[in-house]
């Protein structure tokens, strides 16, 4: 397996390149009986649609997706899902300048160096259209949890400076806004900043925060599989990631045992936690408390201001990267950081099924 | 697989409670023709070993690692590297209150909710002494590396509010101080730290760092099995991380692309970065530069400073955690960090070895 | 994972069922630089096609197939290939007969049992139809295969009563017969019987041998992953086959160990072995001579002979079943062996090329 | 991972040479709450031990294994069972004929070919004495089946020319009689054959078949993970197994549809079979019927009788195996099938549990 391959019980397989033929994902292990169909994926797809502010790439793109396979008279059939996504939009414009140097904070020295050779057309496989994929996958993961009363939440918490708190907003603003915050007047701020990077030609990062509300303890196994390290890799798997943060994260490293761990109290006869340090996880499993975690991005790499670089006939030269590029990418990555996240969980929910003899002996006895 | 293996090429998985017979780990997919004995593996586990100054348990474990298969006449063979460290000083003591209720801030809770109930005695699975596999699979890791000439080296670079950078330390004072931070100045500020946290029957947590020197490019999968996405799980799989970071991490998600991206240029005919704000990996593939990655530690949950939760009779009481327990788990975890660091990489150079077909072609012509 | 992925370094992960859109495959891990087209691809999937021979079911089938990503100017690129064949000829009958009893010897049964429900147009994701993908992937393999001066190849050795010596004939002739027997007399033979089986409304099973020659010593892995344990599962995998032998297969166990062992002998400075026996494994690894296998075929479940079977309102009723099936499956399947065999030492190649240090130091030594 | 890891839910992880200080095995993934003793492996391993008959090797193996971890107040825990046996029996002898030369039909020369030298003590890795982590695992294994009420039951089936028919005996008396055929008479007859054998200083092979009893319907996964293909690799990977079967087997493949076919009828509203042509898997997947497979054993390897073979010096010698060896591996192998096909069970029947959307509503619905 060369690393297309995401999960252990509910597998996405990703594939395809900025400008190949087609971008798609195939699912394997969907639990079968869900109902399923093309509007369920397009409302996720939808969200990663570039087009839609001038923070964004102006192209369009149709992106809609075909379910080939997997799904029978509305529902899913437990064999693989395979799901398409025409290129519709990518042009065959002249790539021989982009071909003949190496972008800096891009892969296409890594690509050549690994590979020794490159699909150079709009990023190739290591184009943000791969993520067309996950969030196809993450959108029938996203319904398995829906059914089983899950959430999963993800909004813009930060660009550059301008940084909202999560206790402060309404959810449903998420996607009002170009920005993915959902809170006007934050918006309004880092549509400012935006702005001004847009004017000197250099881009901007952010912050994508996402919460999983309602899901039981006891997801997520221990010491290797742990709910946050699997989250993590996740997360660290979007391209521009260079941080990733569980509950208060960061800030824990600083403060002191008395401050950081949270107590248990009684709700009734229901054990929970009144504060959420631990981002709803303890000991790599889920304690029933919100699940919390954080991905940083990093700014587009792709600038028009210049930059130095190395050609193929080993020269360096000033660069100036021209093209369609989002000055930043996050408002487009909030539904990706979802979408990871339902596929961690869905793929743990799943391995922990197995995790008692009293489940196998309920399922089976059923059964019998 | 339940989460104990780690690993897809060489993989270790790790067994052992804190209080039972033994801890180990089996690793499978070793190379063969390692020169590897015995004092290779204390080298790493002396560094973990409880005992060595007051901020780390006072107890003593001989933790004394036998090598049970794998090795013959000194070099390993190709087939699983057995390695054992018997429980030697785990005195059969009174458990029976840890056992009544649930420890902020620990797997106590999570256990009992995913399993039924749970081994109590010293933290079972989820107790630090689990890293001992970690380690010593580690230190087989880190042999493989050296025999290729790359060097993996972590160390503390924060407890509490005392932090030290990077470029200013000679890496050979790392082992010489009791909190694992290489400058004498910094390390006398964070013992004065952790005694004040000691009196304040309080813990502190901190950061570690490493650095792996010497990394061809092109190691790392793209998309899920990215180089920074394995090393996210790795280090988010060690009990007590609660964020990573890579390169410049959490400060590049507000910088500007101008500022983030990292140029190319020549040394002689060799293409280098001046800059590495993106920590050694583009694309999720090494790029020849340091690859620089960073944990960040909660304060170690045992505290005697009185804390609120609820025991098995469904009652909120006050509690005060006794036991030999460290105020800070940092210096300890330096050597776990290195080590999952040195696992993540050797498991992703042995996947890289099927990259090309030139690869293969100069492997198995040279075998005709 | 829930069963559509095969391998663990060059994987194939199938998708699609019989009258769904489209037939397709997803290769992971496939080595950079290796030229391909879907010439390549066709020269495999038109062994597969039906209506060849009046033994093979009447109905065309165009099965072209399309690549989709991984391969740039010719090459693959070491990212996933997406291969599609659209279905074209299902035609859109009335399945209402199919859906309403269990078909005899197909997986009617056992599919609802599992999921609660089946798609049982044309037997869904058990027919025949899914092994485009396998045979799409296959020759890919094969092709790789060819590159390191390997050969697999697979022919009918029984049809019914009817069988063949592997040392008797010319492989150029497999594919030169309706039967896949690379012998005109013994493919007559065949003929007339299958003739018969036809005349009784009734089918037949058989047997593909698959030979590989020129293969290295010292491919599989000890234990687990032995060369025969791999291919038993990959050509157990192959619906209808119900047996599999490695070399003298059953006979070895009614023979003594003075019959059975094969002697090494010296040619020049070559270790060989005058007699195979073994089929070329020794301990799950390969000995340099000829690897051989046999896959065994039941007879057709789909016979227009009557059978009693229950329905889903739970009669007990005869059924007659119509429609275009082939009377005998192994001319069509052979090619399946041969690529299952194919994508089994392909992944086993690449996981050997982590097996000795000296490996690791003359790929990374080079590279430095 | 190189081979010593079996399943995916339910994992085995095996390790040991035959000479080295201890043989044992790592479990991972066994649901927690199931009760577990050393008696209940003893139960097992008894079975596989030598030193019972004549025609089993005369050196005395205590072989008594040891719980490690996992297990807490003689339950399960959920995490990892390791489990342990040392080696007490092997004597440090003059191994240095048997490094001198490659043994007929064993695996030295693919292990050195493979890896550059081997273990030469006892046949290393591919010793027999590997199988004692199989049946430690497959007894835990076993156990968990029992709590569903699924029984699997191995016995000898042939010796050379003698055979046994499944319907005609007493499964009670499998352990009764010292080739493990649970019929007196053939017993016997097999006795002698094997005095034969000896007097001849040649060894025998044979046959074993299991039947497992009482699994639902429903269990294997479709494509490449269909219970025969996991059955196919799990006894393919008992070394010395060159055939495989699966209900009829070899004979299917010479039947006719309409005779191979097994027709459904009622039993009460119960949907059944009352042939059994298929073995109990259709289309990949459990039927309800009796599971029923067969593995086919070489003759033991090891033989006084003059062979001829190949030294170091690369001279052709004649050789004469001495020490201690069974003349027939059979007898000891019944319970190592029998152990193969319980993990490759309970691996499946844990991956079946997230298959239908209203297992995991049922599951987890119960958790609110």
């Amino acid at each position: 397996m060369a690393g297309s391959i995401f999960g252990k019980h509910f597998t996405i397989q990703t594939w395809g390149e900025s400008h190949g033929k087609a971008i798609g994902v195939v699912i394997d292990g969907c639990p079968a009986g869900l109902a399923l169909c093309e509007e369920d994926l397009m409302k996720y797809l939808n969200r990663r649609k570039p087009g839609q502010s001038r923070f964004a790439t102006p192209r369009k793109e149709a992106d809609e997706v075909e379910i080939l396979s997997g799904v029978f008279e509305g529902r899913t059939t437990g064999t693989p899902i395979s799901l398409i996504v025409h290129n519709t939009s990518q042009k065959s414009r002249d790539y021989s300048e982009i071909a003949s140097y190496y972008r800096p904070g891009h892969a296409d020295y890594t690509f050549d160096e690994k590979y020794g050779f490159r699909d150079y057309r709009g990023g190739g496989r290591s184009s943000g259209r791969e993520t067309i994929g996950r969030v196809a996958g993450g959108a029938v993961a996203a319904k398995i949890l829906q059914e089983l009363g899950i959430t999963v939440t993800a909004y813009t918490k930060s660009i550059g400076p301008v940084t909202i708190e999560y206790s402060r907003f309404d959810p449903e603003l998420i996607t009002s806004t170009p920005t993915g915050m959902p809170d006007p007047e934050a918006d309004k701020k880092a549509q400012t900043y935006l702005e001004e990077c847009l004017k000197e030609t250099d881009s901007a990062g952010g912050v994508v925060e996402c919460v999983v509300k309602n899901c039981f303890a006891g997801i997520g196994e221990p010491v290797f599989d742990k709910l946050d390290a699997r989250l993590g890799q996740a997360l660290f798997s979007i391209g521009a990631v260079k941080a990733v943060e569980i509950g208060d994260g960061i800030k824990a490293a600083a403060s002191k045992g008395s401050e950081n761990n949270d107590a248990f109290v009684l709700d009734g006869r229901q054990i929970v936690k009144p504060s959420n340090h631990a981002g709803g996880i303890l000991g790599g499993i889920s304690d029933g408390s919100d699940i919390i975690c954080r991905a940083y991005f990093k700014p587009t790499p792709s600038i028009y201001k210049e930059q130095l670089t190395v050609n193929k006939d080993l020269q360096e030269i000033p660069v100036h990267i021209k093209g369609r590029h989002d000055p930043i990418i996050v408002p487009r990555a909030v539904v990706v950081v979802e979408c990871m996240t339902a596929l961690t969980l869905v793929d743990l929910l799943l391995e922990n099924m197995g995790a008692r003899m009293d489940y196998l002996k309920s399922l089976y006895n059923r059964k019998q």
